[in-house]
């Protein structure tokens, strides 16, 4: 399992792209390794939050049930609180609707010396609005004619993202943005679930079965954003999906290989002065009573 | 007095664009227009709260005492306040260096059918951090190395901010700058008053003496933000502000005519089902106790 293996290939078909992963670790090796990298990852926080000059920027998108939620709940257990943000993107606001529409993420990146979690991105704004596109009207701008919409259009939006993108990790951001690809009928098995699972019925929704008559739309949108939107400041990985133990394994090694490898960073050290005197300060507040 | 005579012009040196404005007009006249303008302003103003799909960014740039916070006062007097947001940017707060240099001004960037004022602006970020490049080390940006600045790293900052107004421009914000332009004499009298007048003292501070120390470094600065930093989107306009009084008709005559030529906009029209009903409505409402 190699963090490339997941890279967006040169060219592709995204439905010839697997969403299952072969492997011959048993559950509970795979369940291991997790923690294992989940406690590596956990460490780099802390000390970039000693750092203070660094931010990490990680982006979920997949289709409903793809595992997002948990996802995030897996991977950043254990992490101290205070160093780590999530920020669920659900249906704009009225307030967000009188901004752009990269507005309401720009206000939630992520500060120096912390991560912060998109679920859910600004990549929607090629996604579920590309295949509504009678959304844009939500947007109010009096630029767009949702009659006369090109490709063009969508790939301007894309550009645009990636030039963002281009600014933020060079202030600072490092940024990885995760697709978790998920096969038409694991989704099936999962809203049935859902269905059928009383803990887990307030997740389902009808509008699920009206967004899975639109799988192939959806299917196409990802695939131009992975294509389009790709890029050495904030790459895209795509993730196999079906099984949600070995996509957790593989989203934290690909961030534990992208940190350590960006970031060689350890605690500050403190100033020569401080250094020199350490045993005098405790010499002091020892005898302090 | 045409908006084109105070575009950015070709080629230039600052140091040889006048400061001062010859005029006959006597100063009643001068008050009057404004007045004139700013009620014209101002209903536009209404008519794109009641449309809301444009927004309207209005930068001010200039030295210590060029007049910017008496000329938001002037310019905007009589509005509406429900439709003005005036932006002061101070000295970065801790909260806010712990974004990237864009951060706070895209948080305060102006909701749909307002305008928003910033006095001072993201380009005080290749202002006096040009002219004190120490400053930088507040961004604890882990890429800048601020013993090997070029003239290409403050040349990308501007570009990036070109990105930004392009963007912004183009999801319905127009946008404009002014660069309040005062001799370095006409500054010495300011500040003279300020020591003298009471009611002036408290915006006086030693700190405004040792920033004129800088003042060629600054004109320099704000050259090259001229130069790289205009375009047809965000366009600059260079304001003689030796004078006040018509350093603001300058501003709100621009302001109007711009807004006039961008937005032909009215009232929004209620939907025909509504207008039809009109007179029902009245006597329901008359008849009603």
């Amino acid at each position: 399992m190699k963090r490339k293996d997941f890279k967006v290939p040169e060219n592709f078909n995204l439905s010839e792209i697997a969403t299952a992963y072969a492997t011959d670790l048993p559950k509970s090796e795979i369940k291991l390794q997790l923690k294992k990298y989940r406690k590596k990852i956990a460490e780099i926080q802390d000390k970039m939050y000693a750092d203070n000059r660094y931010s990490v920027l990680i982006s979920f998108q997949g289709m409903d049930t793809a595992g997002k939620d948990s996802m995030i709940r897996e991977v950043f257990k254990g992490f101290n609180a205070r160093g780590v943000v999530v920020e669920s993107f659900k249906t704009p606001s009225y307030k967000e609707l009188q901004h752009d529409f990269m507005w309401r993420h720009y206000v939630k990146l992520p500060e120096k010396g912390k991560f912060t979690i998109f679920n859910r991105t600004q990549y929607e704004n090629v996604l579920v609005t590309r295949v509504h596109p009678e959304y844009l009207l939500n947007e109010r701008n009096p630029f767009i004619d949702i009659n006369n919409l090109t490709d063009d259009f969508w790939n301007e939006r894309m550009n645009k993202m990636v030039e963002f993108e281009e600014f933020w990790f060079n202030n600072g951001t490092i940024i990885l943005k995760f697709f978790l690809h998920l096969s038409k009928t694991e989704q099936k098995n999962r809203l049935l679930k859902r269905l059928e699972e009383p803990k887990h019925q307030w997740k389902f929704s009808p509008g699920d079965l009206k967004e899975r008559d639109f799988w192939d739309n959806y299917q196409f949108c990802y695939e131009q954003v992975l294509k389009k939107s790709n890029h050495k400041r904030a790459p895209w990985y795509i993730v196999p999906s079906d099984d949600k133990d070995i996509s957790r394994l593989i989203v934290a090694k690909i961030i534990y290989k992208t940190l350590k490898k960006i970031t060689e960073i350890d605690y500050p050290k403190p100033e020569p002065e401080i250094l020199e005197k350490i045993s005098e300060y405790k010499t002091a507040l020892s005898s302090d009573k």
